[in-house]
């Protein structure tokens, strides 16, 4: 089909959608689950096709895992789909109302963004997940996953047209681009007559294509270095669990810990520990000069003095950078040189010094004597998470339903006009 | 100066601005104004510049009021800017908080943009007005003016450089870019290391040119076809005085109305007193096929029958398309082909007609028995306008000092560890 038609019938399918109760939303999501869950076996065996094309063409064995879906992942997928079904829906509720001088009841109402354009990587839950969110706050989809999922999501959105057409909601509520075409992606970026956000679900190269070439808004995200500042008042035994939970705990996560400031008052303390933490976990460290030497002292093993770029990478695995710095001004300088915009942390007893942070921090989460590892829609009560935003505008950091909205802005008078 | 280093510039004052007190930025703001004051003499000489080289280059005189600085106006701008100094400060308010399960207490924290870029035409105010409302918000911009006001804007420019000084805030606080060459709006376009977000104001290309080439979030507004639905029930008498404000009031504003529907059910009574105001009010009627034979013989002058793009034109003068609808449903569905996204109205005492016109126009406002004039942010309370958006992501329609803040999430704990 192609993609202007696609674009018209999606900010048709929105309209309809705008109006349609919560209930009605509800059952669509209900059946999507049973649909799931009575189609299981049709939706495995496609995606074992996926795998096996995959694994023939040489996919490594970490993203065949990302790729492959079993009964339990599946099952999974229709809890949170289930689960999407009792948050509230955001829709139709009163940011503020208020009567202006001239007798105007003026409000704002929350309303549906339209329609999102959703560009995603391996992973087939997407598919079902962002629909199931998409639908929930009355927006129309136009999805676009890998060419490696092609079979599991061919599958999963004839499941999910199965359910609208149960419902009586319109088949394009949630389109999919079927064409493994890549200048596709290049016309939805461009559609901006119909489609009114881009969503990139995948790595770097995707959301700078997005951010280079959409003529729509992106929402950009899901990077960024973080970074955990020791300060010379921090608990430095408790510290040690936290930096470990920061690092550890989940390597390949974007809030996952990359850089670790210390204050250098504290430093000939504090290295050895860490030195002997993480060697225990197998981390390696990447010290910055002034940092070089007490670890080497202290025998941490995996070590290298840090290059120029170190303190600007994402780690994704079991490398830390780590650097001393004169205290929290100097901290915030390392995060601004290095554009921290993600989770960053400090770890303190100082009031001054945690407010200092606080507000000098440019980044989408600040924590105070908490990991970094805590920004994420469920972590945050959210219920759901549709992407991690760093950019600035719209919404920032872990975005829920509420984020999926807009608001319009509605004025009630008894035939006003302005003076 | 290279625009990367003007870049790298705002980005360092956003920092020290973000931690500005209120009452600093509040300095600035009155020394502006203060300095306004005593050098305004300075600014109509270089406005008078600007004035005599587009005279001489043929500006015509609507621009040239445009570009025109008077005593009173420059009075007003001052005023403007004291204005701004009594409205409150969003930044560091908490939009919400709440202690997690695990005992964090998370809460969204307003905070600045960071770095705004605005474009803009011919208007000088906008320099002030603009400099003097990313202050307040402690954001840092990069102003780029039109070619024609570059004498005013350096004379204000220095008038906002020397109020900076005078309160020891960083003069990258407000930059302008100062030459003419056309380039360097792409090149702003594209900062997006170091600028968060574009402001255009001015024409359709303008806008045009910034969402193809921006790879910054682009505040897009200002335009959009505006329509008014008269229902069935409605006061035919009351609704003339709305039509009649909503056109003519100020007919070159964006919120002016360009469209009317009117039910079917009333064009026989409604027309002929349509007819007559227009004509009193020396309003051209641009009439659809099954509106045109009622509107002929109730005498219309200046009457045509309307041509394909006429329902999609935002008359900006005297001109007022009208068109004959069977219902409410009608008139949504004219109002979604011709992509309504400004200011719609109803005029109705039908509450279900009111409701269901709300939630299905896709507008920014929208207002029931009332002229679509009131879209403003003065109108609206806000007291300031930034822009309008039509756009449906991070704000929409007026714009004031909270749609120039973000939000960061904060979150403080005791040394806590995901789990």
């Amino acid at each position: 089909m192609e993609l202007v038609k696609m674009g018209q019938a999606a900010r048709e399918a929105a309209f309809a959608l705008a109006v349609t109760p919560t209930a009605q939303k509800n059952q669509a999501l209900a059946a999507m689950a049973d649909e799931l869950d009575t189609q299981a076996e049709r939706v495995l065996a496609a995606n074992a096709l996926d795998i096996q094309a995959a694994r023939e063409g040489g996919m490594s064995e970490a993203l065949l895992d990302r790729l492959l879906l079993t009964p339990a992942r599946l099952a999974g997928i229709v809890a949170d789909v289930r689960k999407v079904i009792s948050l509230d829906d955001p829709v139709g509720s009163e940011l503020e109302s208020r009567v202006l001088e001239n007798g105007m009841r003026l409000s704002r109402r929350r309303v549906p963004i339209g329609v999102i354009g959703v560009i995603y990587e391996a992973r087939p839950n997407v598919t079902i997940d962002i629909a199931a969110l998409c639908l929930k706050t009355g927006n129309a989809s136009i999805l676009r996953g890998g060419r490696e999922t092609f079979h599991s999501n061919m599958a999963l959105v004839a499941v999910i047209q199965s359910a609208l057409a149960k419902v009586g909601l319109p088949a394009a509520a949630v389109q999919y681009i079927e064409s493994p075409d890549r200048a596709l992606v290049g016309q939805l970026l461009t559609l901006d007559q119909y489609v009114d956000m881009i969503i990139p679900r995948g790595g770097a190269n995707l959301h700078k294509r997005c951010k280079e070439q959409s003529t729509i808004p992106v929402i950009i995200g899901g990077f960024g270095v973080s970074h955990l500042f020791v300060d010379e008042s921090a608990d430095l035994v408790r510290a040690l669990d936290v930096i470990d939970n920061a690092k550890v705990q989940r390597p390949s996560a974007c809030n996952a810990l990359d850089t670790l400031l210390v204050h250098e008052a504290v430093a000939e303390r504090f290295l050895p520990a860490l030195a002997a933490r993480m060697n225990e976990r197998q981390v390696s460290l990447v010290a910055a000069a002034n940092a070089h030497g007490l670890l080497v002292a202290a025998g941490a093993t995996g070590l290298r003095e840090a290059g120029p770029e170190d303190f600007d990478t994402e780690w994704l695995s079991l490398t830390l950078g780590v650097r001393l710095v004169a205290d929290v001004d100097a901290a915030l300088a390392h995060l601004r040189e290095h554009n921290a915009c993600h989770s960053d942390a400090i770890l303190t007893n100082s009031l001054v010094n945690a407010e200092r942070f606080i507000n000098g921090a440019g980044s989408a989460a600040v924590y105070v004597n908490a990991s970094t590892r805590f920004t994420d829609g469920a972590q945050f009560g959210l219920g759901a998470e549709v992407a991690v935003s760093t950019q600035k505008l719209h919404a920032r950091g872990p975005m829920g339903l509420t984020e999926l909205t807009s608001y319009k802005w509605v004025g009630q008078a008894d035939y006003l006009c302005r003076s």
